[in-house]
C-alpha cells in the first residue's frame, strides 16, 4: 500500500541501496511557506489544532525535497495542554504553562487522557494519510513522559531543572504518579495515532540526559519501556523509535526495551553505536543540524562522511541529531537530500 | 609539606580509607559570607581581580566544612578578559563580551598571553597558598580552549552555539587559529599558576558535549591534549584533571591524553567508567548537585550509594557532577561532607 516503503524496510533492518532520509523539524520555520501559514493561523498551537493546516504543513517539505517519510505536524506538549495546564508560547522563550504541576494535589487532579481527548491530532493524521495516498509512510510521535513532565513541573524553560529534580529527589512517589498518568495517556495517544493512520511512531526524550544514570533508568527509560510494550501489544507491526538526546551512554538499555530503532544525536560515533547494540535495532541519525548553516558544500561533505561511517549495514535511517533550526538555508537541505539520493544510484 | 594530602594521593591512585572530597563552586553564592563579600566588591569580576578578596572567598568554605582541597576563586573567562574582549556579567544571563570574535581579522588581532598578563590570579594563588600553610592542596584551573572560545565567538549565552558552529564548519582554519592562541595562552596561564603555588590543575570543558564525535576530537580534546603535554613537561609532578561535561562517551579518549584524572558528570555510571578507563586515571565526581536541594537526608543517602558504587578502588575523588547551585542549603553540604568523613571512620 505504501509506494516508498524504504523507511519501514530500514526500521525492519532490511538491506537497501541507500538509507531512507527524513529530518526532524522538516516542516518548520526555515520554510517560507510554513511561516506564511503560521502567521495566517495566528500562533503555533492554532496551527497544530487545525487538522487542515496541520496536514498542509506536514506535506510542505515533501513538495520541495525527495523525503522518504512525513512526520505529523504537532507538538510534544499536546498532552499536558489537553490535561488543562494552559499551554502558551512566548517568542524566544519556548513553551510555558499557566498552571504548572507542583504538588501531590496537582498530580491527583490531573486526568488520564483517552485518544478522543486529542481528536484534532487524529483528524490531522487521517487527513494527511489520505493526502499522502501511500506516497511515503507517516510518522506519529509523542514526548517521553519524563520530558513532558519537565515542562509541566518547571512551567517554563529551565537550565538546571531544579524544580522537577527537587521533586524527584525529595518526593519521588509524586513524580512517579505524574509519570504514570502521562504514560497511560501517551499509550492511548499513540495507539490512537496508529488507528488514525500513522505507520511508525517515535518517542522524543529531549531531556532524559539531564538525569543521573540510575534516575534515567527509573524516571525516563522505565516509562518509555511501558509505552513500547503496550503499544506493540496492540499494534505488533508498528515500529517505534526511541530518542533520548544526549543519551549515548545508555543505548544498550534503550535497545533492551524492545523498540525497533534508536535516534542518535551527533555526539555518538555511529560505528561504535552499531557495535554496542548489534543488529537488534535500527539506528537513526545523526548529522549536526548546525552544519547546514555552513552551506550546501559543507553539508554534502559531512553527509558523505556519515554515510561512509554507517557503511552498508542494514538498519540505518538518515536524519539529523536534533531538529532543523529556523536559520537553516534551504539549499543546504537540498544538498543533504541529494547526497543521500545519489549515494543510492552509485551502489 | 601538605598536611592533608589525601587529594594528591587519590590523584596518584594510592589506596585510602575514604576518598578526598571537594565541591565544584564550593566558594559561591550559596554561602552568606560569600554574598556579603561580593556585594562589597560590587561585582563578580571585581572579586576575582582583588587577590585579597579572592583569597578570602577561596578559604570561606574551608572554615565551614572539612574539605580536602581548596580551589582558587576565579573564572574560566579571565583569559579572554585579559585579551581585551570586555567581559561583563548580566544578572541571570551569564557572561557576555562587548567585542566578540567573529572574523579571521578578529582572531589575528588577539594577543597570546603570558602569565604576567593575569598577575592578579597569580597573586591570589600565592596569597592563598600562604594562608593555607599546607593545610590542604590548592587547585588551579582554566577553561578548555573550545569552551572559552564558545563564549568569545557567541558573545553571550546560547542554546544552539550557532555562531561558533558555523565558524567550525565553514571556516575551520579560523577556529583552529583561535584555539591555538587560546591553547598557548592557557599553557602559560596554568604554568604560572603552578609557579605561584597551585598543587593540582583542572581544565573545565563545559561545552565540549555540544560537538559531534569527530569535532570533539579535533576542536576540543586535541587542544586539551596539547595543554596536558606542555604543562606536564614543565611540571611533571602536577596532576591535571580533565572535565568535559556530558563527555561520558569519550572517557577513553580523554584518558589517553596523559592526564591524571577525569571529572565525571552524573550521567556516567561510576563502575562502568572504571571498567572503561582501567586504572590509568583517577575519577572525580559525580553527585547531581541538584539533589542537595532535596535536603540533608536525600543527599546523605545518594552520597552513600555513590561511595558503594566506587567501592574501594584507588583513585576516587568525591565531587559533584557540576557546580553547586546558589539555592543549595548549607545543611545539605554539611550532610554530604559528613557522610564522606564517616565512611573513612567505618573502614
Amino acid at each position: 500500500m505504501i509506494k516508498n516503503n524504504r523507511l519501514l524496510q530500514a526500521l525492519d533492518r532490511k538491506p537497501l541501496d541507500r538509507p531512507p532520509v527524513w529530518l526532524m523539524r522538516q516542516a518548520g520555520r526555515y520554510l517560507p511557506e510554513y511561516r506564511k501559514l503560521r502567521s495566517q493561523a495566528g500562533n503555533f498551537m492554532a496551527l497544530c489544532k487545525n487538522p487542515e493546516l496541520a496536514c498542509e504543513v506536514t506535506l510542505q517539505p515533501l513538495e520541495r525535497f525527495e523525503l522518504d517519510a512525513a512526520i505529523i505536524f504537532s507538538d510534544i506538549l499536546t498532552i499536558p495542554d489537553a490535561m488543562g495546564l494552559g499551554l502558551f508560547f512566548v517568542e524566544n522563550e519556548g513553551p510555558q504553562f499557566e498552571r504548572p504541576i507542583r504538588t501531590e494535589k496537582d498530580v491527583d487532579a490531573l486526568p488520564v487522557l483517552e485518544s478522543g481527548d486529542l481528536e484534532y491530532v487524529m483528524h490531522a493524521i487521517t487527513r494527511t494519510t489520505a493526502a499522502l495516498n501511500g506516497r511515503v509512510p507517516l510518522i506519529g510521535f509523542s514526548g517521553s513522559p519524563w520530558t513532558v513532565a519537565t515542562y509541566m513541573v518547571e512551567g517554563h524553560s529551565t537550565r538546571h531543572f531544579a524544580t522537577i529534580k527537587k521533586m524527584l529527589y525529595a518526593a519521588p512517589h509524586v513524580l512517579h504518579r505524574l509519570l504514570d498518568k502521562l504514560t497511560q495517556s501517551t499509550i492511548a495517544y499513540l495507539k490512537g495515532q496508529v488507528v488514525a493512520g500513522a505507520n511508525a511512531l517515535m518517542i522524543f526524550d529531549t531531556w532524559g540526559s539531564v538525569l543521573s544514570h540510575p534516575a534515567y533508568q527509573q524516571f525516563s527509560l522505565e516509562y518509555m519501556h511501558k509505552i513500547v510494550i503496550a503499544v506493540r501489544l496492540a499494534h505488533p507491526d508498528i515500529p517505534i523509535t526511541l530518542f533520548t538526546k544526549g543519551g549515548g551512554l545508555w543505548l544498550e538499555d534503550m535497545a533492551a526495551t524492545g523498540c525497533q530503532a534508536l535516534g542518535l544525536d551527533w555526539s555518538v560515533d555511529l560505528s561504535q553505536a552499531r557495535m554496542r547494540v548489534g543488529s537488534t535495532v535500527a539506528l537513526q541519525g545523526n548529522l549536526d543540524p548546525l552544519i547546514l548553516l555552513a552551506g550546501p558544500e559543507a553539508t554534502a561533505q559531512e553527509t558523505k562522511r556519515l554515510l561512509a561511517e554507517f557503511g552498508h549495514f542494514p538498519g540505518h535511517i538518515f536524519n539529523l541529531g536534533h531538529g532543523l533550526v529556523p536559520e537553516t538555508p534551504i539549499e543546504s537541505v537540498l544538498a543533504l537530500i541529494e547526497t543521500i539520493q545519489s549515494s543510492g544510484e552509485q551502489n
